[in-house]
């Protein structure tokens, strides 16, 4: 009997497991149809995506092991603690890495089950229009196909590493993402293909345990998608960290040989190079992924970029199709996808449900961590828009001197006429906390000096925050 | 000759010296007068007061290096770390504690004179009114006096450590704050009077560094300003970390030794204990402090319980006096004083300064952190508003699991009919940054729906925050 459900959600990432959950909250009858890419050997599955698999979450477990172990090996002394000898165990590191993980995935098994809704396992294929709906087989990892009629289907199927011709990703010498979790030991010396955010994040966690990383970029500015003093003071820091850093490479041959892997690759000043290296990391950002959906069935096609077309609602241009997360425009964030979910849930039970794209934070996990909402300084010299800034280090903080933890700060810009928050750029290790109270004042459209006259806990790092705001006035306090 | 001043500020602590800077940004002629109480031996001034020198400030440099500590020497092998023997130099610790306390108070020296604000060093005393102002006489540590007279002038003299009857500290083996922030080295056995914030602060840091510590406290509940819940919880989390807390003692005689003290009590069910210590902490509460300010002389005096009467303006009865921060009502935290000396700062400048006291938030530096803002659960129900409790703990979060670090819950509470947020309560080790965000919505009156539909950056601790906002409706989406 072919099963029937208000809704389908293919694909049981942020984006998708939030819509399903959402749905189910709203009394809705919906099913998540998630495959066997993350499933553990025992054919359980593991559901959250990229992001609890692959992504987001174990990288931040790795980041917070080897932040310890640098604390340890680096900074202990700075307190006044001896420390006679440390080693890490990099098999044990990743086993914690898989134990959280795994709660965490099994954790939406269970949140599945309390909001009433039906994991199909297997990959969806849409099989043409239905009376009232669509019809969606499901193609198990046993072969077998079962049929399902969805009266809405929301497609948040995500994106995959994207690769690079010649450069053969196997995830052992040569790997995406998904290889870099999983090293069984230290690489001596680590290549790094893209200094992007997940290049950086790994590339950062093997240098702290005492891999020698060089990260190769094309482009010519470091993290051009940051505010500029963002990027120029990160390179610094990740400079003094021993990143070897090289801008506006151009890659040539990569060979991999049994036990090494070699890049050559022209530098900035046009010289031919080469780096040898034990692994390579190959990130270079992530493309949408629409393999098997058969959109064509029902009408859709993906564009030019490889995405699913949608407004600003998440339609795509079939009526109740939706599209969610990085498998649409905007930010490959897991965040971003889990409030179109959301939004997209509510507008199916007849909600109002929105998504104010202007206010979605970026965050690049690196230590310290990057944080900002809103625009940068060239966005708004761009658009000709007058603006004030203002800036304070947390070197001035107490807290962050207290905890050993003053490289940054905080960097607010606001309309130099109406004073309306427009950017708030972060360099701390806790900056993807700090940003939510910019995200909320953005949301709130406040102005510079709301964040000024709001009382901030003493002593926190958010001092640094109010002090930014007050600076767009020139009126910081402790500067 | 005698120096005139727009305003003169007494005591350069955090309500005094921000105050101060305020003034001199708005074009005042201001003076600060501070006593030498906290110079450094060679009679360098150092500024900040209470909370810079013997406060807020050294105290969390010594939790970071005591939370350090503990890190590597109990869960560093968690992450796979092996440590072969760690130990910590008490002498060293406490160095880089003065350090950071030197570089802080150096600090004020140097914002005073951007400011254009007059150190005027010694202890203060009103000398009667002057025309258009005050007199007041500035007694410096070599007793010469100089006059100097003041149209307008701010009180900011701070609170001092309370002492008992019959337990004479002498910063030795019996000590209050100042003492405990200099040990020489970890006592083996601590005992705490007083399971108040500054006692739980210091008794965690010595419990980490190896003391067995013990918390006498007279009341029968724990942490009895915090929503009841979080009191609760903390009172786990510390008795599993190994703190001995007895509630509801009474305490009997105290009896110093050459080396140890004996603390002679009454527990709970009414039994006659002992206490046998190597060091003892008495912090039981701060009083205001007013000693020597002549306060007569110009008409004021000090209420029953030693402060000095204000409206919410911080005006007192006399008009062109003013007084902020411990010496005042309300809330003994730096912040509040701040914002209390910038309002004041404000006002004699002939701008509309205000406070909005019900958006102060509170944080007890302990690990992991309290921090809330707002109504707590018992003043609701003791009001009669009807409300509504959404609660998330930090266990179900990626981020906090990533770290470690997933004790503790946020607690949004939200008014039954408007939704609008009356209080959010944090126990968190970066609960005091979080609270940030708490503020500010309590600041733009935001409902808990609007919590919960601003997007907040995953992964991340501030999720938590989102996710109990959303829970007051029942609509939580990761639990």
């Amino acid at each position: 009997m072919t099963q029937s459900f208000d809704v389908v959600v293919i694909g049981a990432g942020p984006g998708g497991y939030i819509a399903a959950i959402r749905a189910g909250q709203l009394g809705l009858s919906v099913a998540c149809v998630e495959g066997n890419a993350y499933d553990d050997p025992k054919g359980e599955p593991r559901l959250g995506g990229t992001c609890l698999n692959v992504g987001c979450i174990p990288s931040k477990a790795l980041l917070a092991s080897s932040e310890e172990f640098e604390k340890i090996t680096h900074h202990a002394e700075d307190h006044g603690i001896t420390v006679k000898g440390a080693s890490i165990d990099v098999g044990k590191m990743v086993a914690r890495k898989d134990g959280i993980v795994g709660k965490m995935t099994g954790g939406i098994q269970y949140l599945f089950k309390k909001n009433k809704v039906t994991l199909l396992k297997g990959y969806a294929s849409f099989a043409g229009k239905a009376e009232g709906g669509f019809n969606v087989s499901v193609k198990a990892a046993d072969g077998t196909v079962s049929a399902v009629v969805a009266k809405q289907v929301i497609i948040a199927s995500g994106s995959k590493a994207r690769h690079l011709p010649g450069i053969p990703v196997d995830n052992k010498l040569i790997c995406d993402n998904e290889g870099a979790l999983k090293f069984g030991d230290v690489p001596k010396r680590l290549g790094v293909i893209g200094a992007g955010v997940i290049g950086l994040e790994l590339g950062s966690v093997w240098r702290r345990l005492g891999a020698e990383v060089t990260v190769l970029e094309a482009l010519p500015n470091f993290l051009a998608a940051c505010d500029e003093s963002v990027g120029k003071e990160m390179l610094k820091i990740f400079k003094g960290q021993g990143l070897n850093i090289s801008l506006g490479v151009k890659i040539g041959e990569v060979k991999a040989g049994k036990k090494a892997v070699s890049i050559a690759y022209t530098d900035a000043d046009g010289k031919a190079q080469t780096l040898d290296c034990d692994k390579l990391i190959v990130s270079v950002g992530r493309v949408p992924y629409t393999d098997g959906l058969n959109l064509d069935s029902i009408g859709l096609k993906t564009n030019e970029r490889g995405m699913i077309d949608v407004d600003a609602h998440c339609q795509t241009l079939v009526a109740g199709v939706f599209a969610v997360g990085d498998v649409v425009r905007g930010a490959m964030l897991a965040h971003k996808a889990e409030e179109e979910g959301v939004m997209v849930a509510e507008i199916i039970a007849g909600q109002k449900g929105h998504c104010n794209y202007d206010a979605i934070p970026w965050v690049i996990y690196t230590s310290p961590e990057v944080a900002w909402v809103g625009k940068t300084e060239q966005d708004l010299k761009a658009s000709g828009r007058a603006y004030k800034a203002g800036q304070f280090p947390f070197m001035a903080n107490g807290r962050a001197l207290g905890q050993g933890d003053s490289q940054g700060f905080v960097k607010v810009l606001a309309d130099a006429k109406t004073d309306e928050v427009l950017g708030v750029h972060i360099i701390n290790s806790h900056a993807s906390d700090l940003i939510a109270e910019a995200v909320m004042a953005i949301e709130f459209k406040a102005s510079s000096e709301d964040i000024g006259r709001i009382c901030h806990a003493h002593p926190s790092l958010s001092e640094v925050v109010k002090e930014a705001a007050l600076a767009c006035d020139k009126r910081q306090l402790n500067m």
